[in-house]
């Protein structure tokens, strides 16, 4: 009953801080604890303490009164009006600002949130976990709404798509940066039902490497791309955060270099130059190459090991030096990934940018460089390397494996160059590998580690509390001090703290280089789509159980936008339409690729084909972007009455003061002003100047309606009387 | 002195309408007048009529009271801030928005001629010149101030750059549509110094075709293009107009199929079907392909004659025979471009855009698309078949011209084919025609054609006058009416309503096309912009002196942007990366292109220069963008600071509700409260629900503190004990 009661109720609790001194002596962390407390009290939050596993203290947080919190949201809501992503002003009275709109469960983590985070000049309490001054804070999580949780995985397990209701339901739980996550990935996988369905059929009548369906395929992506930047737009005024993007969050780790008074604001400003950015940023072009090198060469070798000798040596030992590639990359590859993505992240922090958005693109930059390394650089090298150098290039492999020589007879060793001949399936056997295998060890990767380690994990904490218990030793179980009632809640909440953040953008990042082999190879292998249908069905609701099982409960922030990745997948767009068109010339004769001499192979006609492609596609692109932002939606329609309101009635406000002026028409009329000013009208056209005597000449419109009536009967009789001597 | 003085005073006119009845039945004509004048007084203009010439009349007007134009310039400016044009409203008394911010001469006839122009339901006049309903009104244009433009031309004649203030005075003059084509003009005429110094140090150092100045050229125009679209920002905000394309006006030639309720608005609107709009606008196509093939083939076989003429034909008459193709091009090019871009415009209005900035946008893309065939292809064909494939196509040539064959002796002519030898000469001498001599004719038809135009004219009227004189007749000289002191200044007005309308697109377009030679071939001959910036010189002095002279004085439209020929710029740029790489490799072998026979041109090499200068370029072109996005200005700190105070307020405003709100402070701290609250907490522990009791545990932060200080003494004791246990 206490543990179904546990998974029932979170106590209130808003947030918990984990509070870790077991590398801080005693007095500071107690002096520092003290610090935090006060802090958080300052900003309208109630805490509470209990004990956390291996040194730590449990730190609950909720806010003292709704009334502060409304306050919170209320001036949240001001910021975002102010800052056009509001169309209108919220009410001024606080309590009716609320009724009208009232708070979603993310908005109101979010805000306390940015209570506990945000600089204490802008009215936070200014705790950030593990930077200076709060190092002992390890982490701020909220806890988990099980009941939803449970719903939530029952229901998504049981439906083949999810609805803008299902999205709506993310995004009010754990705000738009993760709901843009699943609404990107739901449109994907909607939107892949057609390369599906097409790919297959393509797949049966065109085989591979058809023009057509690489005609087809590149509208595809290219539809999609555009459509989802619609989309995009639509879902933000939805969820009401068109423009947040707008709002920038300064980082605190932006160290400033000086002090500039604001030319804007006049305020005081923290500055740190662009040139010595620019400077900066510049190192991204060695890295770039270092990494493109580095993780190129290992690709490069690993690929020529397994050439070589799956195809042309034939020594002893064969059956398992084939291996010898795949192993070597399996253990190379993570660890060089990992030093590289650190130094993408350290490149990146020393690039000191002000705000978190810039701060995000740059890495994102980076990271999309490495992966785009990795995940491509092994079919390239196949498509554009070994199918048509192969003849050329496997025969010197054989320099760097003179070892293999001795045991080999030298005859055979001779003749392997001649007899060597390029296996034509390579390719394929490649791109199913990572458009198949790939993805289906990266889903298992993802949730059946995770638990196999969290199980794990339990079961040695199990032994270890069971051994200390066995050694008569008072092992430092925090829940011996729990008292009943809240033993199962705080162990629930022990738990949670123990689990992972999750970061969406590992998420997104995976989703896009997905699109990548889709836009890119799939023309080597039309039921790419087939498999990439199924895998993200899943893809889906396991991210949805990794969520709510495997990592804390997200923080909800902000987004409009899938940010940076948006650009990737535009390039990858683009760059499809190159590779796929070198890949159809190349192979399309005979779907196995040329006879695998570079001879045959015109080089000026498949520069041709790639600048035509190319150019097609950019004017494709430009027609779909045209014809996209003609349609309309619910969401713009929305924003549109919204300001056209606002509009009206700002228009309405301002101008009621015109109806103090007098009409146009009474002025313009001025017939019953006439017999007044007539007498001094004809005195003053003596006396005034030359512009007065022009103007007084005809009063009002009924008098210059009589003199033109004259000019234009006179004009008729004129040519008349002409006329008539012309008889003459 | 009579003469001066007309010259000194406008007699405060803002706008002369000339109603010319020559076509009408006297009846109608008088009732069309009044209805004119009528609609004029009812919007609270004021009217004078005079004669006109030849069956027209003269209407003046001026605004009836200045209070009336008071108003209308308030809603105006509400208006304009109500579409985020301004970034604060106006203040809401209207004479003090006015001292604010004087009106300025450009703002107070734009306004003036809406209220003439705009549909009575949007509180104007409604009046169309030579529209429906208003046939009779054959123009509507307002008075030279010829004391200004005397001093306007004198300085500019005297000065080398024009600086902002020159710009803001045209700016003021003639509104921010014609200032943005002085600013552009100004702005690529100081950019040009540059490739002006370095074209003529290449053109000395390097010869033709160098590589380098090819580079240089490209990174210039992209710096140019793009440095233009920032400086654009930054004029519009200076001149207050950022966001006026935004402002949408209707077209009054709009046909609507069926009115609809707008479901933003809820009103009636006129609409149009997209998709209907979508199957006209596909006519573009064949239209595009039309022109392409009429131009195209008259430019070919023009080019194809001279070819022959001067190259391979040797026989009777070549000295006359030469200038058969000039002779073509120069009667029936005009004719075609006038036919094709009435067509165009036809095509344009058929496709029934709703506002004018659509119409404006599509027809300005067909025009582009004309001007683009006209100017560059004659010299792509030179470059791309003629000297490439010269010698295979120029013997076919031969076919077509077998009417030669019996002047020429056999052996010779069938000698020829194989004699022939391109002429590598050539295309340096079209680049040069068309950079120099071609802009000079055409500076020469702006100015001096319209001058023996004019002077010839008013000859023949002289003439007619005294031919009718001399016979006796009385000849319907509108000037015979006349009070004397208003003579001079009513031939000035008669004189001034025979002049053109200035129409300052076609003056853009020059100036980009001039722009597309440079970017497109002045690889070809460096010295380009050498003439280039002699003739902008002249050129903007020109423009000036036209607008002054030969032009009525221009209604001031606004804008902010130079609009769709910033698209023209862009794609021209790009257009040139692909040009000069392949002009460069075609020809940089000796300057003099390759030995003409096209063997000797690799077509992958071709196309690999083709591909990685484009993509360079693209590069580059990013690069420029990012770093002049990062440029800061005087207009985008104006704006910034005007946005800044507006949100300050708006925050201030808002934000006083929330100091009624009890402080966090206060509340978070509640230790005054302690005492209070403590039985009532004591005692609901009993009672409370779970969550109750889980925060009433701990009372305040205080206790929280004390509470976390037991945890943290307690867990390092827990921890020495078991270090001590381990020890024994």
């Amino acid at each position: 009953m206490a543990k179904s009661q546990a998974l029932q109720t979170n106590m209130d609790v808003e947030y918990v801080l984990i509070y870790r001194f077991a590398k801080t002596d005693k007095a500071t962390a107690i002096a520092k604890f003290e610090q935090l407390v006060q802090a958080l009290a300052s900003v309208g939050l109630a805490t509470e303490v209990r004990n956390g596993e291996k040194h730590s203290l449990l730190l609950f947080v909720r806010v003292a009164s709704e009334e502060h919190l409304f306050g919170e949201v209320y001036r949240s809501r001001v910021r975002d009006w102010v800052h056009g992503v509001r169309a209108a002003a919220p009410p001024k009275e606080t309590r009716e600002a609320l009724e009208n709109e009232p708070l979603y469960e993310a908005e109101r983590l979010r805000i306390i949130y940015q209570l506990i985070t945000n600089p204490v000049s802008e009215g936070g309490a200014g705790i950030t976990p593990k930077e200076d001054g709060w190092k002992e804070v390890e982490s701020i999580f909220a806890l988990h709404d099980h009941e939803y949780n449970k719903d939530w995985i029952k229901k998504w397990s049981t439906s083949y798509f999810l609805t803008t209701e299902d999205l709506d339901d993310i995004r009010n739980r754990l705000g738009e940066k993760i709901a843009f996550y699943f609404a990107f990935t739901q449109s994907y996988f909607t939107f892949l039902v057609f390369p599906a369905v097409f790919g297959f059929s393509a797949w049966l009548l065109l085989g591979h490497f058809s023009a057509f369906y690489a005609i087809v395929n590149a509208v595809w992506c290219c539809v999609f791309t555009e459509y989802w930047k619609h989309q995009e737009v639509d879902l933000s005024v939805r969820w009401g955060v068109r423009g947040v993007s707008r709002i920038e969050v300064k980082r605190q780790e932006f160290a400033h270099e000086k002090e500039i008074t604001d030319p804007v604001t006049g305020e005081t400003v923290q500055m740190f130059p662009a040139t010595k950015r620019l400077q900066r940023q510049l190192l991204q072009l060695p890295f770039a190459l270092a990494a493109a090198a580095i993780l190129g060469s290992l690709i490069a070798t690993c690929f020529g090991i397994e050439v070589f000798i799956s195809e042309v040596y034939d020594g002893p030992l064969k059956s398992l030096l084939v291996f010898l590639p795949t192993g070597i990359l399996t253990i190379f590859m993570p660890i060089l990934q990992g030093i590289l993505t650190t130094f993408a992240t350290r490149l990146t922090e020393f690039e000191n940018y002000e705000t978190h958005a810039a701060y995000e693109v740059a890495l994102t930059q980076k990271i999309f460089v490495l992966n785009f390394i990795t995940s491509y650089l092994p079919i390239l090298l196949t498509a554009f390397v070994y199918v048509p150098f192969g003849t050329i290039i496997v025969p010197y492999l054989d320099v760097f494996s003179l070892a293999v020589k001795p045991f080999a007879e030298n005859e055979k060793q001779l003749e392997t160059p001649a007899a060597f001949a390029i296996n034509p399936s390579r390719l394929r056997k490649q791109v199913i590998y990572f458009t198949v295998t790939a993805q289906i060890v990266n889903l298992g990767m993802e949730v059946i580690v995770p638990y196999l380690k969290r199980q794990g994990f339990s079961k040695y904490k199990k032994m270890q509390s069971e051994r200390a218990a066995k050694n008569g030793g008072t092992a430092p179980d925090p829940s011996l001090n729990d008292t009943p009632e809240e033993a199962a809640f705080l162990s629930r909440v022990r738990n949670e703290a123990e689990l992972g953040v999750y970061d969406v953008t590992t998420d997104l990042r995976e989703m896009v280089l997905q699109f990548g082999y889709l836009s890119l190879f799939s023309v080597v292998w039309p039921l790419t789509a087939v498999s990439f249908i199924i895998n993200d069905w899943m893809e889906l609701r396991a991210d949805a159980i990794k969520i709510c099982i495997e990592m804390q409960r997200p923080i909800p922030f902000r987004a409009d936008t899938i940010g940076p990745w948006l650009d990737s997948l535009s390039f990858l767009t683009w760059f499809g339409s190159i590779t796929t068109s070198a890949l159809v010339y190349l192979f399309s004769n005979d779907g196995l690729g040329p006879d695998g001499s570079p001879s045959s192979i015109k080089a000026w006609a498949l520069l041709l084909s790639i600048f035509l492609s190319e150019h097609a596609f950019l004017v494709l692109r430009w027609g779909v972007r045209v014809a996209i932002s003609k349609l309309d939606s619910p969401g713009r329609q929305k924003e549109r009455r919204e300001r056209f309101m606002v509009r009206k009635r700002y228009f309405e406000e301002n101008l009621s003061e015109m109806s103090k002026l007098p009409k146009m028409a009474e002025a313009g009329g001025n017939i019953d002003r006439e017999s007044l000013e007539e007498d001094a009208r004809r005195s003053s056209l003596k006396t005034a100047t030359p512009e007065d005597r022009f103007w007084l000449r005809q009063r009002g419109w009924k008098e210059t309606t009589q003199v033109g009536k004259g000019y234009i009967e006179k004009a008729v009789v004129d040519d008349a009387a002409s006329e008539t001597k012309k008889e003459l």
